[in-house]
């Protein structure tokens, strides 16, 4: 009986975790669908990333209630705690991961019949890849457990804001050349802005992942190019 | 003994529900301070936004921890369950609220020497205070355990997104009219967005809060202009 209750409390926390990852990879594919028609505009696609959005929705709420469960009736203790605790925070950040992808596609379809304007669209779905490279390098490290993956992929959030700075100076200056791709431009800086808030929730799971394996949280504040710039969170 | 535990379990689900309470006051203060600068540009103010916003982070994991452990040490039922988990999302909410006011006022520092551009930075500001009045009415539903308040909040979600959509046109107008305005007007698409976002946190708060006194969730989807509108999340 007691072994019974043991076994059962483990298949309780491998599953979270278990589903956890489920919603990273569904969570990663959304991402890479919603990069993928930056450039190559695919109504077909963005409205299925925009209807797939509900299942990690769905996900995201069965973690937080089972979470939640483990918690009130097993009592887990430090480790175990620890490990449930960032599964549900872990969840809550792809499940905003998933909004933004899925806020990206529906600006792709409000530009659908726009200016392309491919040099831009280009450097930013460049920018998409890395921060999708960051969402992949961080999954991994939490399914794999590898403290030095996470670590990697929190201590290089600087190279997302960069990007993006620099991004946001190249659209503007875009518009202010040619008028009327300002519509175009203002879409295609809201697509920025939600990459690099993808970027930073790759980072929030980095220190998740590192609390979760060290019991500590990572020290210093997350590097920064300017604590003032306008064009953070 | 007994009594004494029940007692201190008591004081446990207060303590958590008041420093909800206090930080739902302190974010409110932030999100009008942010607010009140957009129009008058006030650097002082916004560096105090800025660095206040510290405070509700401390606040945010606080009341994280204590609800884990409650949950944990004292395995509420039902409805203490309920008003625990409620709290720890509500205090979630608020934590996002305070980073978008930490950002609106990030933005004012940057627009600190620009064209205020006044009749745009006005409709903007009265946005806001559509916002700031959800925010507020939602805590008070919150603090007093009023559901037809959060309900009103609620179903009057739309409100912000038809202020925030007609204010996207306005400044695409006004920065396609006079090409010198398109920095300053890319700032305050995002400051607009930014309180558009608050608005919806209100609106998840408000879904807590029905929640937690009904132990049901609010039914049918949130009213929205049109789902596949480029503006919203």
């Amino acid at each position: 009986m007691s072994d019974h209750i043991v076994k059962s409390y483990d298949d309780d926390l491998n599953t979270v975790a278990a589903e956890v990852a489920r919603m990273g990879g569904l969570a990663e594919a959304q991402v890479a669908d919603a990069i993928g028609i930056i450039v190559k505009r695919d109504p077909h696609t963005a409205e299925q990333v925009v209807a797939r959005d509900t299942r990690l929705d769905e996900l995201h709420a069965d973690i937080e209630d089972r979470a939640i469960r483990l918690i009130a009736l097993r009592q887990p203790l430090a480790n175990d705690l620890r490990r449930t605790v960032c599964a549900m925070k872990i969840a809550g950040e792809l499940e905003r991961c998933g909004d933004l992808a899925k806020n990206i596609a529906k600006r792709t379809l409000a530009l659908a019949d726009a200016d392309p304007m491919l040099p831009l669209s280009r450097s930013i779905e460049r920018m998409g890849k890395l921060v999708a490279g960051r969402l992949k390098d961080v999954l991994d490290a939490y399914t794999g457990g590898v403290l030095d993956k996470a670590v990697a992929v929190w201590s290089r959030d600087d190279e997302v804001d960069e990007h993006y700075n620099s991004l946001f100076r190249e659209l503007l200056t875009y518009m202010m050349g040619d008028p009327r791709t300002i519509t175009t431009g203002a879409h295609l800086l809201f697509i920025a802005k939600n990459l690099e808030r993808i970027g930073d929730h790759a980072t929030n799971i980095a220190e998740f992942v590192h609390y979760e394996l060290t019991g500590r949280n990572i020290e210093a504040e997350r590097p920064k190019t300017d604590a003032l710039a306008p064009e953070q969170n």
